[in-house]
């Protein structure tokens, strides 16, 4: 049985130019890269050009990148290392964000001696951040007060693919004084990225969501921010993030972000027609489409198909031969509810409906109308069996 | 020109069959290990196999075992996870810890919120943790006071090879009640590493110097004990670690824990051997080998030769076509003086002097022997030219 892999939102597979660029790191060119002989400043010469094609990537210098172990990792250095090095104010953030932010947050809301006040923005029914609520929170400061403050609203979110308006939400959070941040990890790659466009603070970016290898991402900063490490040690990454750098992922990760900028432009339009004939095939059987109406990125379909379980769906649709999620896969450790679909206003009945497809750079059509066939077969099973037990 | 390299204790290639395990998990094999359909699920069982691996090579329950993306991040999460979910109290480490758990600790101990007593273990002239001053350090604590107390004393030195007698350390410790930590990075597939017989609370273990790839370590732990996470998100690792599994590294780690047993069991007196000449050699010429006398890993050589400086040493053993260290390479890119050395009382003057040498699984004999009569050339030519400087 062919396989077709739908889930691209939870991870991609390696390159071929990514595993090649790769492959010396492991066996030949092992070097530690703070190793002074040659094998290491091959290493550290691998992990500089990594660096430059990062930072080329999102149009920001090298040294603004630092590398982290993931996204999850990058992004709780920001949260937590800019928490750690202001007084205690107050985390506002999208009520969308990935759990990575949103539990952090919550994190710094609990800590027992630097206390954080947690303030979550609404999103409308399309699950678009609310600008207006955006206004009201940074006015929530207590008069005469300058408390430090924290944003951080990501750039598309993993579920529904929506994008944010986060140029719009940094220079609101901005004029308050405010350090911004936006987890770009499921945008990067599948929309253009820069780093001053969005005028924030610092962004989020992920090698294993661009064809990239596991185990390696980056927080990109602007220079003049200031960040309390997570990790102590041997001072890597000009001292905020210490461990021997994971060289051939890093490397990965530098050749994967050269070939997204090509891929963003190339296959935008292709994804695009791809999810239109998707969705279409899916209105038709009844299904509700998430966000249908925002930005959205190109590759992802959030749907429901009134009545059927999403975790039903994802069983018997991997046994057909379709990888699709039920959820964020990388909440898939905690199943419960999507807080993406609560935030959303979404019918707690239809949220346990929801099911993601997350289209990818080896998908085609033929491979889209050939889900839609199997979907209206597995459908109509279930309908029937579910008839039965009444 | 053939290169030998002889600095295995700052890392070392990726082993064969390693890599062999490896190679599925980055294109075939590819999914997120939190996705339900069958891709995700293979990743999940690779995860739950390499975990294990791991555990069975220190003899602990797979549940005891906390993947994290390195060493450092292991140390890091003992310390600020055990501080974390403590009251503040005291933190006792021995003084020749690496970066990663020495900085960590003096953090702490800077904590404006939750300020920690850092207390340091002294070493004796060959670096071995005095047993009386633990006694001391125990019980210092204020009287009818039962403060919290976390201890961290390495396994093996990263510079010197010495090993502690951790078990001691820990008898101690535990007998005042404190949560026991060692960083096992270094002995980890240079001699038998066992949980139980270590009696610590937890050990760090580390992929890349055993032979795995770089980017996946673990930290083992005694399932009574609660820690704080380092990194919130997913849920992943039970909680205690969240963020994308690294599976490819995962899975190779596994694999080097399974060949590290064998390793340790059938290569030390092979590597023993060839230190003893090593070590006959240098003594020959005049140098002072640090640590000798004390129980060290039989792969480990850290010596000085009175008047030429380390870190021209390596510089011209390096073109000669040998990789050796002038330190820890995890804190070469913060050079200084060795905070091990320095604690040992060794002369400052000799400190400057220091060249490690870390056999592995690489090397011969006859690699020994060219290595001795390339020094002493080298020595000769620096010994002339600073003559001649005179």
């Amino acid at each position: 049985m062919t396989y077709t892999y739908f889930d691209h939102n939870a991870t991609t597979p390696v390159d071929d130019a990514v595993f090649e660029a790769m492959l010396p790191y492991f066996k030949k060119e092992f070097g530690n890269a703070s190793s002074r002989h040659v094998l290491g400043m091959a290493a550290r010469r691998a992990v500089n050009e990594a660096r430059e094609q990062v930072a080329g990537a999102v149009g920001v210098q090298p040294s603004q990148v630092i590398f982290t172990s993931g996204g999850s990792e990058a992004n709780n250095l920001f949260i937590q290392g800019a928490a750690g090095y202001l007084k205690p104010g107050r985390i506002i953030v999208s009520s969308v964000e990935h759990p990575c932010v949103m539990r952090t947050a919550q994190e710094l809301a609990r800590n027992a001696y630097a206390k954080w006040n947690l303030r979550r923005l609404a999103v409308d029914g399309l699950g678009r951040v609310d600008l207006a609520d955006v206004d009201s929170a940074m006015l929530e400061q207590q008069p005469g007060q300058r408390q430090s403050a924290l944003v951080s609203a990501m750039l598309a979110n993993n579920e529904t693919g929506v994008i944010q308006d986060v140029g719009a939400i940094a220079e609101k959070a901005r004029a308050c004084g405010a350090w911004v941040h936006t987890d770009a990890v499921q945008a990067f790659g599948k929309i253009p990225v820069d780093f001053a466009s969005l005028k924030v603070h610092a962004i989020t970016l992920s090698a294993h969501k661009i064809y990239g290898p596991k185990g390696a991402a980056a927080l990109i900063m602007d220079k003049r921010m200031s960040l309390k490490p997570l990790i102590y040690g041997g001072g890597h990454e000009n001292g905020l993030r210490s461990g021997t750098e994971n060289v051939p992922a890093i490397v990965g990760f530098g050749v994967a972000c050269g070939l997204a900028k090509t891929r963003v432009a190339e296959s935008g339009a292709r994804l695009l027609a791809m999810r239109e004939r998707l969705e279409q095939g899916l209105i038709g059987m009844g299904a509700v489409i998430f966000g249908r109406g925002a930005p959205r990125l190109p590759n992802t379909c959030y749907f429901a198909l009134p009545g059927i379980e999403g975790d039903t769906l994802v069983v018997r649709l991997d046994k057909a031969g379709f990888a699709v999620a039920s959820g964020a896969a990388c909440s898939s450790v905690n199943p419960g509810r999507s807080h993406v679909l609560e935030a959303m206003g979404v019918d707690p009945m239809l949220t346990r409906c929801a099911v993601r497809i997350s289209l990818g750079s080896s998908n085609s059509m033929a491979q889209v109308e050939k889900f839609l066939k199997a979907l209206g077969k597995v459908t109509e099973e279930l309908r029937r069996m579910s008839m039965m037990t009444v």
